[in-house]
């Protein structure tokens, strides 16, 4: 009574050449047979395709043969089935980290850049409970872009960074943290109700759609 | 024992040179005293002040002969006071608006790009409950680097522009509706929570800070 | 002191005549003994019974005479205690999902219906960040009664599906997501927010709940 | 600066053919400008059109000749432009209300299924404090393909009814009631959650919602 | 550095006296050190003492001489240290619960009283998608003077049998369900928006408190 | 095209002898032509008829006639249309308020008794920020069996008085207070989470209610 | 059958020598009645008698021989029935606010300080979306023991303000903002998750609270 | 293409001298390579270094010699890396806690303090339900200048003492409690809707950030 698993799957392969962004896998509640399924399918395309939230555990529920193929990131979770590519496109982004413990979702931005071929600076624990931190970075920082900023429990290190630096500020709240702050909410509250004019917002947790918001400024820029 | 009300004022007037966008008066909730000194302090200057949410009796409450520099546009609640610059840009910005409900917030979009020297093209009433209708316009709609998408309710309508076009889609979740959706929460959510990649936030209503977002971005693109 | 289990079970064998819909088992959360009287009581009737939300645990529990009597799928997480019955009625109902992470909602929709002997089309993983997808298959969809259309985020798809057909549109929001998805309260949030007229919403994940709505309607329309 | 008014609107006229149910007006929180700019729209087609939330206030700000072509019901604050038209289908669709309160839900769907010639039994104030209320009317309630109940505070009426009749059972929760009550959270999440197998549920307070869910459910039935 | 346990512990062993409930120990949460501490106390009075949410895990910890003093019950997860008191006092307290799922919400209550020497009558699973089910044992169920009543999901039962029964009705919202169910939230709003005068509502889960109450009630009847 | 009042109206004037407890109306939200049937069908009963949450508004909307029969009460919104009944039994219930901002609860549940013939004792402004004025009254408060305690922010009264007292204590939280206080979210979570056991609790600002539990449990007590 | 108004009234007239800080009378959503009879307790106590949340329309009810003897601050809508003492405790509190919009909370806070006789340095708009203003006023804020920070929206002010002192940090968040921000939910949240260690919170607009902690550190510092 | 672990920490060793609080290190949630190298750079310093929700696993994963320089409190989860300070400080801070289950937060903020020199008394399970038991320790209590409360559930406990006493009174809410209870949240917002004036508030089960208050008050006291 069971259908086969490849009539589930409808993978949206032109989405590179629509919007710029190749399709990727959110593997999180996914069944195995369906991201075996997947991963059959990307690899008959002969193009590298990207797994987002792939636990370890999914990971090692794939034959060998394909769990072998797949570059696999623990911190961030992402697995790029496939060739790593080359960065082609370097110094327009920087992504920024309040803390060591957001450095998970810094990772998937970074990564998800990476697997369109574009570099990013990576500066971490910077959070605002030492100012000072923040402070002797700034002149780095808006030399880029875009800035994507990564920040959980209060979250205010997007404001201070969006009333110093004219470029996009992309904030992205967290899950760090406890008691109010604990999934992120009052990270995502703090960073839209923002008074710095200008910074935008992904869901909790999203370094993925912050990397392809970049990578949409990245296009209308003509810089890919 | 009161303070005069210019002690409780501390224009920001550098914000234009430190991050490109004018200092703006958030004015709902503001007592009388106050928006009448900023309007003073401001008029000192020289230069056009943008006051957002500004309601019908505080403007009345403006000594006459203020209250006469106020262009004032009465659905998104915004004055200018001095002159509103010519467009020295255009063809940047698209505002794409799911309902004619949510005109409030468009114009108040459209009218913060034009007091920064920025003109935008409006489109409005494209819901989907009428496919069609978007899908008319979307190859007008993708030929704009920036594109700031209105919608209340369900806000639907982000995540299809971001499953069609490569632009940067800045979605604006509206307070449009009722039961479940008052207040805008469940167009929030639905915004954050898109399958399209790459599509960023602001907050509900917040037309003033979708165009600040494009403000930084056309500058990053070195268009102002 | 304990109570012996066949005291805490009251099963509802009536409800076939009553309503059209057959007593199900509710199994998650239920205490083993619980589960296993009422099997014991089911298989006494010489009707087949579906519990639904029955864990790999849960099943693996029963004596194995019994467990050997249930059909399981483990996607769904449905048992069918006896005999599948024989498809009576067919091309009415058509189950859409916007992402393949939706299967276990769509699964459990699919065989409740087949429970009671109804059949049904199912179209998967044609979410919005790929229109094409469900444009492309809306002349099927279209040509049935019912729709019963499972997603989670941000739940776009039973909008655009309701602005498109004429048909009963049942939507079933899912819990798939992260952030400020997660739980799946964003998706019920959408749909009940919909801006297409008509469309109507169950709780998140209750494909069986969609299925005995279907069931509803075509006992209305006679054809059962 | 101002855009005019007809540039924000953009009828859905097609929607009776694409999806049989008319294009409707959501009043609340619409300009007058708008509104007004839509009636005349509306009127140019010769075709009736229905406003749904229509204050008393918005009603009075249309010019006369105008207001006086709106057949308006105060409790359902509906106008419909143009003439109401005669019933060409009846016997199919019960509405019954949990109080007296909840009346404008109810008429509001009442008239949205009379726009569209549709009669409906309306059966008002059997709430489950005196369960004999509903009992009596059973007979009666059951004889209809379709029943929508209207139903605040704890919203348990859905659930009896559901339990008792075959029918397709739409919800409305209303937000009649205070405290946890108030504004229809609580009902809405009890008809949700409901132990009834197939109750389907709109937004709170939806009553045009439901009467189109119904309007889909005939045309589906070849009855319209 | 650290204290030792029995600084952590303050027993109010006269709690009896002053308010006529037994002190009891809630054990969820607790660690293992000061469980073990304040079994000693207790077995030191000479008194039997009750554990409320006292996992398998918990009871396992204690040292095995303890651990044969509990009589304990896994599927309200209540242990009793020291002997089970004769029922002293019987006919006054029904339970009633909408499913066998909230049995484990049924027995902590039906344990409590015991523990107290109340008897109490226990019928379960007769919740309203089977209405029939309830109507059937109404004259049973009213001849009690205090009737605890635990139910989940849309918990409709309370308000039925508030509107049928002139007893004190004491609601139990339960934690079973889903979706919006899930964590009882929904059960414990429509138990508190109940349409039926005079229903009172515990925290969700709390079988111990509703027995609590039923005791307070009793000892005002003079019944202990 | 509008039905007459009269049938939206279904009056449950046996509610007396099947719970103990008269029918009333809850005025707010009502249409006056509403209120006004309702109140010439109670009229032509003969015997009174309490109306809840009735405005100062509503009330003078209906006939002189009609109006100068209520017995009306501002501070709770109570009206008795009809005479008040002498007290009949007294000494069994307190009514304890934290605040002075607290009396419009207190009042409800005051006359609510009052027109069931049953007397209260009211303790005003007795608030734990001042410790020592409940300690002075607890003496007199314990003598009664049945105890109402009204508050709100906090809501820390009954949880004491339930420590200090056997008799059976309702809470009811009230909507005093702003900030996370303000709508009585706190109080009632405050109060269903209380560390006292067996206190019972209604919705916010239920009066009403709480005075309808005491009079199921003084019926139990066969007092009346 | 009413009760006088003075019964209802428990002044705690020895609060200031228990814990010290005054009695003050909270007057949102106190009767008119009410308020006057504190009123006249209060002036026949000879000391003068702070009222927060005091209307206009509250005071404006009072007899004109009361009414005169308030000092009012239509901001903060505070009243001080009697004499406003002299500071005789200067340069120990700095009060600083995020943005004019938050001076209601600030000048409450200022008020009740100077009841109690304490005088405050208050510093107005330097939030941070101009870092710069902080910056140029930390050494002069740093000076205090207590600094209570006023601010709305995303309220990262306190965090950065506690990354920069050793002094005392006391947040109040404000109900300042609209969307995600109104009623002041975000910036609570915000200000309990803050990064910076050791800052305090009070509830939303809770410039009161925050002046009567620093009263007691006041006190504990034996300064007062 | 992962960066070395040390790239991604930056800790803040001059925190002390500018706020009086030595950095710490929030354990939960961090990467096992992230805490390793975090624990070399503070061996590296040669000062010790406090970890707050270290869980046991994280502590067993440290390699053997840094494990061993470990002072570990598992009821906690603090660690305490390199030699615990002599108290230099004490009979200025007492923590009281409601029940033995808030032992853990309890802890932490003992451990917080003693890792700072400073030495506190604990007094537990003195929670309302005896209200003796807290009337008891009072005299005792009020001698301390700064008084930190842990409190779930209702967290009635800091209301109390706050109307008690005059020192300062910093209120811990806690997650104890299930229902809704659980998580703290019901505890937090009857903390910070006290009606005791002047309590001030933490994030829940934040015994460090009340400790890390203390400390402020000290140094502002000059005890420090």
């Amino acid at each position: 009574m069971n259908r086969p698993a490849q009539d589930d799957i409808c993978l949206d392969l032109q989405r590179i050449e629509r919007i710029g962004i190749e399709e990727a896998v959110f593997s999180q509640g996914k069944a195995d047979v369906h991201l075996h399924e997947i991963a059959q399918q990307a690899l008959a395309t002969g193009k590298p395709m990207l797994f987002t939230r792939l636990s370890q555990a999914q990971l090692d529920s794939f034959p060998a043969d394909v769990r072998d193929k797949f570059n696999y990131e623990p911190i961030s979770r992402t697995g790029i089935l496939g060739p790593v590519p080359n960065v082609v496109l370097d110094g327009q982004v920087a992504i920024v980290c309040a803390g060591t413990s957001d450095a998970f979702v810094a990772r998937e931005a970074e990564r998800t850049l990476r697997h369109h071929g574009v570099g990013s600076k990576v500066i971490m624990d910077v959070g605002l409970a030492g100012l000072h931190r923040i402070l002797n970075r700034v002149e780095e920082i808006k030399k880029h872009a875009i800035i994507i900023v990564c920040a959980g429990m209060d979250a205010a290190l997007p404001t201070v960074l969006g009333g110093l630096v004219s470029s996009m500020v992309i904030a992205v709240p967290t899950s760090v943290g406890y008691g109010v702050a604990a999934g992120g909410e009052s990270a995502l509250r703090a960073t839209l109700a923002t008074c710095s004019a200008g910074v935008v917002v992904t869901n909790i947790d999203n370094g993925f759609g912050a990397a392809c918001a970049a990578l949409r400024m990245l296009r209308s820029m003509k810089l890919r």
